[in-house]
């Protein structure tokens, strides 16, 4: 994050706790929240106090109780609109922006197609729609201190840095440091698979699970991996590429210099080109593929179903590796699943080794705009340690 | 652990720390100790307190110093024979014993051959195995609380029990109760895989990452994996099937019931097969087969060749997925490693994704003994909470 002195909101660990449970689910009484923190009563009281005095937690009325049942007890809630945070994604076209409250709800959304693509030209951009989102509302230019920004390819979250992106001349940009100095805000640049795994887990189908996945298909197809309650990063900075496994060594050679990767078999660019190498018919692109595939020509629909059976064959060994609770399957690539969604269950459930098939696949259309949503979440773990 | 009453030594977070990082490595200074565990050197010292108190540790004399260097260090260290722990590994015909150290030091070594093999004449042998280890030194039979078995197969180790096991009539066998009112022990039991895992993360190759994995090769392909300095359990209970993961849809079918499995292309058994099949040869043995390919049979050779890439595509997607640090093969399977380790390097550099590849395989032999030491490491596992 830029500037590096921004301090956290919550730094001891019951604050902490408390409020991460809370931003996620909102009301709970001090009881719930001691027995799903492991804390005392009197714990939970002292460690909301601090929040309760920054406006950042109050007390709902108490709860109707049955006669004799003690002293009612008042819950605690996020005040929502006590901070806000900007998201946004760069995706390759287009910039699409929210500005986001506490308990990540889009409160507005903008995004503006994409000129130059250069690292210069997207940035002024950005920060051009960054000054639009906060003057949508007073508040949100009062009240907005942290902005995430998630891009696809390899970045140094601590370091502020976009190392590789598949955008033209994207190599090594220190993106969180140029926009930190012109928006004044905080800024925190991630991974958008990455982002969209946390934003999952913390306010989505992963709550309160240990053990979470989430796929992502399309254009690439990626992964984010959650284990004992945290994002798996890697020590090389590198985890949870389930595109760059091999599945099949008779299978085409990938982008990344090796062969039979999911993402070589599963990839929409993948997909075309096996579907044009199968019919020969040059002149396709991709929504013509799928037409073809949808009017029932037989090799492409098993280009389809080698790319779905490619994908659930990934799936399964990133759950029998690692055993998910549950595996959030999103991105573009469902617009197809008509095509495929039936191969990628077989594929996963005839190669999940024996109790990790109880892992249920959980499909999740996503609109552009949730992206942004997770690069706000990603401003929002700014006020945590 | 059975009884299930037995108290930890160490509760509180600090002493924790300080008692996991001594056994592993000690001696070490208050000021070493205060800067790996993130403590003060006031709270190392209130942390150690009890614990020389109770006699696992002790001070050394002052380290020399430097003139003017100020007041010389009084290294803290493990009182390595204040505690020991007994380790049983059951393999497939034999009973591997020891008694262990605080710091994982084997003492005293025993293994026995298995007659029948069922629950019951097992346990009995393991009983007696027991006993006889702790009779080695009167200090054994004093000071010895803790036992851990180690067993192939499917452990549900927080009840204590085999669910499944390769050993005839291993079916939900509720081990550790029945050990535990034999010998009066606190008993653990662990998944052969998982222990040693967990045994080289806390004394071997593993120290100090956070990311860290053991693969083990020869009748099974296994492996353990850490994360964030824990071993991955699996949401279902299963987690690390590296001998399971699906790497070739041309594989041959698995005992699981997949397909292409690693271990169905490189487990002993398939590799006999494999031998068998393609030399028309069914009398061969594995020894044979081993003899075969040394003698240079290109189709004994080729057999082994398929068998390596099958491993080391298996680790590259281990690597790939959870970014180990490091990563350490082990297992009998490394007798032969000279018909397949070059293939094993080969495919794992050609298919581990970008920075993941600069993740080391250490090769590691481990003689049968290094089981049961794992085992009692199981043991020194529930001084903790
Ligand atoms: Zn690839
Ligand atoms: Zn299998």
């Amino acid at each position: 994050m830029f500037p590096n002195h921004a301090d956290p909101l919550v730094t001891a660990p019951a604050e902490t706790a408390i409020l991460a449970m809370l931003l996620a689910e909102s009301p709970l009484s001090r009881v719930e929240l001691a027995r799903r923190t492991g804390l005392s009563s009197t714990a939970v009281t002292k460690a909301a106090r601090p929040l309760i005095d920054d406006g950042y937690l109050h007390e709902l009325p108490p709860e109707r109780t049955a006669p004799g049942a003690g002293r009612p007890a008042n819950p605690l809630t996020v005040t929502s609109g006590r901070e806000f945070f900007a998201g946004v994604k760069i995706s390759a076209d287009t910039l699409y922006g929210t500005v986001c409250d506490l308990r990540a709800r889009m409160r507005t959304t903008i995004h503006r197609p994409l000129g130059e693509r250069d690292p210069d030209s997207v940035s002024a951009l950005l920060i051009d729609l960054v000054a639009e989102l906060l003057d949508t509302r007073p508040e949100f230019r009062e009240r907005t201190r942290h902005l995430g920004i998630a891009v696809s390819g390899d970045v140094d979250r601590a370091a502020g840095r976009v190392r590789y992106s598949v955008l033209p001349g994207w190599r090594d940009v220190p993106l969180a440091k140029a926009i930190a100095g012109a928006t004044g805000l905080n800024v925190t640049v991630e991974n958008d698979v990455k982002a969209l795994t946390v934003t999952e887990h913390w306010f989505g189908e992963g709550i309160g699970t240990e053990y979470f996945a989430l796929v992502t298909i399309g254009a690439g197809i990626g992964s984010g991996l959650v284990v004992n309650g945290r994002l798996i990063a890697g020590a090389y900075g590198v985890a949870g590429e389930m595109g760059h496994i091999g599945i099949d060594p008779a299978g085409p050679r990938c982008h990344c210099g090796q062969t039979g990767c999911v993402e070589a078999i599963a990839s929409s660019d993948a997909i075309l080109a096996a579907v044009r190498g199968a019919t020969g018919r040059e002149d396709l692109d991709f929504d013509g593929a799928v037409l073809l595939a949808r009017g029932g020509n037989p090799a492409a629909r098993e280009v389809f179903a080698r790319a779905g059976r490619a994908i659930g064959t990934g799936i399964a060994t990133l759950v029998s590796l690692l055993g998910p609770e549950r595996v959030v399957v999103t991105g573009e690539g469902l617009d197809t699943y008509d095509l495929f969604g039936a191969h990628i269950k077989d594929a996963y459930e005839a190669h999940c080794f024996k109790a990790a098939a109880k892992c249920p696949l959980t499909l999740r259309p996503l609109p552009w705009e949730e992206w942004a949503r997770s690069a706000a979440v990603i401003g929002i773990q700014a006020l945590f340690p």
